[in-house]
């Protein structure tokens, strides 16, 4: 990356969406469509450039954007393309000011090219940066929010053209539970702009690098499926664990309250053979147990791949019988904090376990 | 009214306040703890001014307010009290401009009360007009929107310090979707500012006189208890007619999806004994089948009172045993045309009837 930052190329693109993919551990929404429209932008001559966090002025005013909504929904539901464009200009025209760049709201699944797209059409740099490094359900869920950046004011727009500002809420839960609804009320996906934050906010409390790993990810699992390795051996440099190999065996999966929630039962082979796997699922993979042992929590991650291909399956896509390989990586060092377990914890999502770094628990 | 406005007495607010609770025709809220809060920042020194719409300049900004909600939580669900200031001052601040004066978002039961309230709080006038003449359960039901002012923006604010900016909706019915959408996400009632209109919107698409009329009929209804007069006797100047008297025999209420909703059985005595008067309500009293055969339907309004003291009863306080006289008022002119049916008239609630005026039904 050049001090003038990264243009990306539509091969960039193709290994950045692959990599989020691997990030999402099942949720931010499938990179598919989002891909193939940040790839026509620059086929179509946009220029979407990723600076590095500290190419950015302490006070420069910074938007976070992402999409809203269950995986099921937005697999299924066409999104006109601009939603979180719109929510960005929302907010900029709330405030009555201009923002400098474009910030990734959460780097996982097709949330990682949801700033590309606005980057394309709103003519900004996006920063090399994300508040989850993976993906998580809730809107609270992030190391901007943890951090103390306010969730408010935030935009949710649908593709009808209804655009709905949180100018004030009570807490970061309140943001959770009316932009949830709202996002219901909007058909269960929206596009979302959230947080504002300043230059020296994203810097203090972001996860930086999140676009160059995605994009290493990407690289190294199309490396392996030409050089036939295992999904295991070529992320292994970025911090990859094999947790499980395996088949589905079962899944159940029910869109409720604006999210995809379930289980997902793996039978195991090779290495594995004879033990279960289940992993529990809201929108994303957040705990797992191996032969009713726990072996692995939010928010350390859960990936599961097509065992042959390396490709990740978002919870939406997960059925039964396809053959796949759970991977493990440590979350960012942020979110495991006492103050970050709080937050993203097995216990902020109902779970009566503590968090242990998986590779204690294995 | 002097050219400056009718500067109101605690006695003027006690009497609009009962006169808003007749022409609430069962909703809009009960006006009594309003009303208590608009008489004590009078005592405090505050002077609520009312002034005539042709006193607004054309090109002012005027901002309505009110409550959203079920009167069923809003008897209970105690309000702080700067709810639908707090939605008035973000509107403001959203669009970066002052208010001239404050609106009266419908004249019907506790919502009188509200711009009262407001207008104390930020030292501004209040129009003698509203967009309904009575009380409507749904938002996009008033004269405002069916003459064409856009029902963005809008905000709602709850007494958690929750504030929702509807910045833009695709149609009037979106905006009542999101909005009770939020409202119920808020607790089930919330304070409302909109809609932003300019003077002239204002004078060509409200209801004149609104504040004056209720005040009316709030001093008719005290001079009928004094003198031990029917209240159809005393309301009859005001337009009133009888349409039944009876007992209270059964009542279905649920609070669903944000309002109230049932139906009112009353048995009849005096000239109706014998006869059963059935009522439909939604938040408000909307049909009445008088031994199966509708006598009146929105927007006309139908008005329950205490038999013996012309006291309105709202629909959250209908209970079995209550002798009562059943009014008829006729809507207002802006409503009942073909325009104004398409939004409240019988079928815009779901029933299929023609509306025609009570006076030809009876």
């Amino acid at each position: 990356m050049s001090d003038n930052g990264w243009t990306l190329t539509t091969e960039d693109v193709e290994h950045i969406a692959l990599g989020a993919g691997v990030l999402g551990t099942g949720g931010g929404g499938n990179p598919y469509l989002g891909k193939l429209v940040v790839q026509g932008a620059i086929r179509e001559g946009s220029a979407i450039t990723i600076i590095p966090p500290d190419a950015v002025g302490d006070d420069d005013l910074l938007i976070a954007v992402s999409g809203m909504g269950a995986p099921t929904v937005s697999a299924e539901k066409l999104s006109r393309g601009n939603e979180a464009t719109v929510a960005f200009r929302a907010i900029e025209e709330h405030l009555d000011e201009k923002a400098r760049a474009v910030v990734c709201g959460e780097i996982g699944g097709g949330n990682s090219m949801t700033p590309l797209e606005v980057a394309a059409r709103v003519g900004l740099p996006v920063v090399d940066a994300d508040p989850m490094g993976r993906a998580f359900p809730e809107l609270q869920m992030d190391t901007f929010s943890i951090g103390g950046v306010s969730t408010s004011p935030a935009a949710l727009a649908d593709e009808k053209g209804n655009v709905i500002i949180m100018a004030r809420t009570q807490d970061p839960l309140w943001s959770e539970r009316l932009g949830r609804t709202v996002t219901v009320a909007m058909g269960g996906s929206a596009g979302l702009a959230m947080p504002v934050l300043r230059g020296r906010q994203l810097k203090s409390t972001g996860i930086w690098g999140s676009y160059t790993l995605a994009h290493r990810i990407g690289i190294a699992v199309r490396r392996a499926q030409r050089e036939k390795c295992r999904p295991e051996q070529a992320l292994a440099p970025m911090g990859a664990s094999l947790l499980f190999r395996g088949k589905i065996m079962d899944i159940k999966r029910e869109t409720t309250g604006g999210f995809a929630r379930g289980m997902a039962v793996i039978q195991g082979f090779a290495g594995d053979s004879g033990r279960v796997l289940r992993v529990a699922i809201q929108n994303e993979n957040l705990v797992a147990w191996r032969d009713e042992r726990v072996i692995i929590t939010v928010p350390d991650l859960i990936c599961i791949l097509e065992d042959e291909t390396g490709e990740p399956i978002g919870t939406e896509a997960l059925r039964y019988g396809l053959r796949v390989c759970v991977l493990a990586f440590a979350a960012d060092a942020k979110l495991s904090t006492p103050a970050g377990l709080a937050v993203v914890g097995p216990r902020a999502f109902g779970y009566e376990l503590e968090y242990r770094p998986f590779s204690t628990l294995m």
